[in-house]
């Protein structure tokens, strides 16, 4: 969203956010939402094997606060990733502790961490500076945006989104990060939308299900997934509006929050210069429109050659053959713009200085038509710069 | 191979290259292998489903001839793939042209491509060539040398590797190409491997099985599937001695010629600055150690990291833990060079200075071990830097 786009703020929640010593640079890196008594969570994970401690914590505390959230603790700096049962409960010592001065059960803190994988989590440091961080806790939008920042890591900036519902009376916020490590299937990514409406914890989890679908999981920078993703729900209740009675623009609401953060986190990818618009139609199903954008999206030869804006339609072409689905190219087509490159797997003539143009935009749209069926996949990727390479080879451990 | 290392000529064939105004610079870019009356072939072609018309029509043409072939006629500048059917028609032109001047069937000439995609190849200046290129062939290693120079494309030097069978009286020698291109579109490999001994093409194709499964099949540069890649092995049968006779120094042969080929194509991939002997261990099954490593080798995060010599073990977890393989974290290891960096997916104490130093070499070690069983694979990739994005982005369709 733009940053003069109004923000609705959900009732029932307050932010914060301190430095905590744990990203070098000295910026907050600890930040808080705390909610209401009746406030009910649902929440996505990675799909990753490799599991971060605080997904693995948050997932066995949703599962027996039975959807009950009261508190999101999320520290940036530091992924508590492959850090073992150390890990774990050091994790489990951070929440412990904002669970005590709270008021509140441990198992209601939902926990997350991103940054770098492999180091202990400062536990300590965390501990020391809870009671601040719950001192400057409020409702506003400024406050909002405190929390929105410091949970970003390599992001150049934050992501937020919201979408009112019944004219006002309550509202969709969602709260994002992410920037590299991006292949969500559910760097990671972490997301949190909130809601004042009253809802169920399985209310809520079909519903993110369904918007995740189509935004977190159609999106992917450099083809890794992450070992932290999460998209949490919250829903506080204080607008009075039931989620039972405004399903059908609740769920439409949720899906434009999720497909806005999921574009910002594309458009601000590492190195990123060109946002791709990746239509992959005609298939046979949506499951294999997908593999074929995820195929394309995650070529590197295709990606370096969108960072020269260069319209080479047969790599697009190539990776496409490489996909697993078994193409018959006499039937695929390549748009770039408006205009068709190549049918039936054969070059057209086209407009190359046209199509340069076009790809040389900040959003370009590629359109790749399978021949197959009629499903088909909108899918949001990034080109390969070299300033990906730069952020990323930087020798850091 | 080095240099310096000794080629030894297999009896039965000559070699020959010319310019024929395919590559814009202007160096030789047609080149030819004839081969003996006796000679049988057998081939392994991409899996790519988008295939180039030399592909179709060799594939087609090994058929029919039942493994005979008299000659292989290359070029480079054009990859003679997304042409249709006009892309058919002038590979056959060129084949039945080549046929009439050697006086044999246009079905015992072997057809390759490389370069761009999606341009007609012109098939009137190859045949116009065709004459000179045949009347320069010449059975001697700087012939030899002329025709691997001629069907390179971006690779910075020819390949080949050179293995003699009892003590020399018969020998196996091996001419690949493959890195990238002058106008990039796809790294293809092509690959000749030569022999003189007597053997049927059901003997080749299954030896050439074996070999490639344990040499170009464990290799990557950047995740791509070319459309163009073949592997030809032909045997002359001119040294007298029969393949069935000494099957197990002749596969142990082709393995290493294989091996050492594709070892010079990593080590000469497009913008290369570290390759990393990655090997995996301690899998179930040696495709799901293949599945592990290909995930690893492909991800732009550890290959990034590569390029900056970091011992950035959490990447490399975090892609084996994304790779499809059911693993479990609390048993993997991994080494860099010969210490352990992260043991039950947790940090050792390590050297950091030590690992980098390691991965500051040409050729690194990395070894991920999956705790699962005795299976293993070595895979060979390389690091992802700015030169490849460099080489990759130059806008030039």
């Amino acid at each position: 969203m733009n940053a003069c786009d109004p923000i609705f703020l959900p009732k029932g929640f307050k932010f914060s956010a301190v430095a905590a010593g744990i990203k070098a640079s000295g910026k907050p890196d600890l930040a808080l939402i705390s909610a209401g008594s009746q406030t009910t969570a649902a929440a996505l994970f990675t799909t990753n094997c490799v599991v971060a401690a605080p997904v693995e914590v948050g997932r066995t505390s949703l599962a027996s606060s039975r959807g009950r959230i009261r508190a999101v603790l999320v520290n940036s700096g530091n992924a508590n990733c492959a850090t073992g049962k150390a890990g774990i409960r050091d994790c489990k010592s951070v929440c412990a502790q904002t669970a005590r001065l709270l008021k509140i059960r441990a198992s209601e803190v939902f926990p997350s961490s991103t940054g770098i994988i492999g180091v202990p989590l400062p536990a300590d440091k965390i501990n020391a500076r809870l009671p601040p961080l719950l001192a400057n806790a409020g409702a506003s939008v400024g406050h909002l945006r405190c929390f929105a920042d410091a949970i970003l890591t390599t992001d150049t900036r934050p992501k937020l989104a919201s979408v009112p519902l019944r004219s006002g009376s309550a509202c969709i916020t969602g709260i994002a990060k992410g920037s590299g490590m991006i292949h969500p299937q559910l760097a990671t990514m972490l997301v949190y939308v909130l809601s004042d409406v009253a809802a169920t914890s399985p209310e809520l989890q079909s519903a993110l299900r369904a918007a995740c679908a189509e935004s977190f999981n159609t999106i992917s920078v450099d083809g890794d997934t992450s070992t932290n993703d999460t998209v949490l729900l919250l829903a506080s209740g204080e607008s009075g509006v039931a989620l039972s009675k405004v399903k059908k623009e609740f769920q439409a609401a949720l899906s434009e929050v999720c497909r806005s953060l999921a574009g910002q986190i594309v458009s601000d990818g590492e190195g990123v210069q060109h946002v791709i618009r990746l239509h992959v139609e005609a298939a046979k199903t949506r499951s294999e429109a997908l593999q074929v954008a995820r195929a394309i999206a995650t070529s590197m030869l295709v990606k370096t050659a969108w960072a020269g804006a260069d319209p080479n339609w047969g790599r697009i072409l190539a990776a496409a053959g490489r996909s697993g689905v078994a193409l018959n190219p006499g039937k695929v087509s390549i748009l770039i713009g408006d205009q068709t490159v190549c049918k039936g797997a054969v070059v057209c003539r086209f407009d190359e200085a046209k199509a340069h143009e076009h790809l040389c935009q900040t959003e370009c749209s590629v359109r790749v038509r399978l021949g197959r069926g009629k499903a088909s996949v909108e899918f949001l990727t990034t080109d390969l710069t070299s300033e990906y390479v730069r952020i990323n080879a930087d020798y850091s451990t």
